[in-house]
C-alpha cells in the first residue's frame, strides 16, 4: 500500500472528525460539556497552518485546513449560542 | 518571521486545544454533548497520521500525533465511562 494513500485517508479522517461534533450540538441545541477553549485555540491554530499551507503552496494542508477551519468556526458559533441561551 | 516558527506554534496550538476539552470533561464529569464519533474518528485518523509520519521518519509528525492520540483517547475514555453512568 502506497504511504501517500495512508497520508489522504488521515487527513480525510481528521478534518471529517469535527462533522458529528457539529451536528450533534445543531441537532440536539446542547453544547454544555464541549469546551470553548478548545474551539477557540483549535481555530487559532488551524488558522495558522493555512497561512503555512498558503507559504508553501500546498494543496493538501490548505484544502484540510480551510475545511477544518470552517467546521470548528461552526462548531465556536454554536458553542457561544448556546451560552447565550 | 521565520515560516517555520508559524509552522511550529501551530502544531502546539492544534496539539494542546485538545486539553482543555479532556480538563472539561473530567472536572465536570459530564461530556453529554460531545460527539463519540468524533473522536472515534479522530484517534484513527490520528493513528494514520502517527503511522505516515514514522514512515518518513518526521520528528514533528511523531510527536504532534503521540500527543493528540494520547489526549483523544483520553476524552474518548471520559465519554464511554460518562455514557455507562
Amino acid at each position: 500500500m502506497n504511504i501517500e494513500i495512508i497520508g489522504i485517508i488521515a487527513a480525510i479522517l481528521t478534518t471529517s472528525a469535527y462533522v458529528p461534533q457539529a451536528y450533534k450540538i445543531w441537532k440536539t441545541k446542547k453544547a454544555e460539556s464541549v469546551s470553548l477553549s478548545m474551539y477557540l485555540v483549535m481555530c487559532l491554530g488551524v488558522s495558522l497552518w493555512l497561512v503555512y499551507g498558503i507559504y508553501y503552496r500546498s494543496p493538501s494542508l490548505i484544502a484540510a485546513n480551510t475545511i477544518t477551519l470552517v467546521i470548528s468556526l461552526i462548531i465556536l458559533y454554536f458553542k457561544i449560542k448556546s451560552k447565550k441561551n
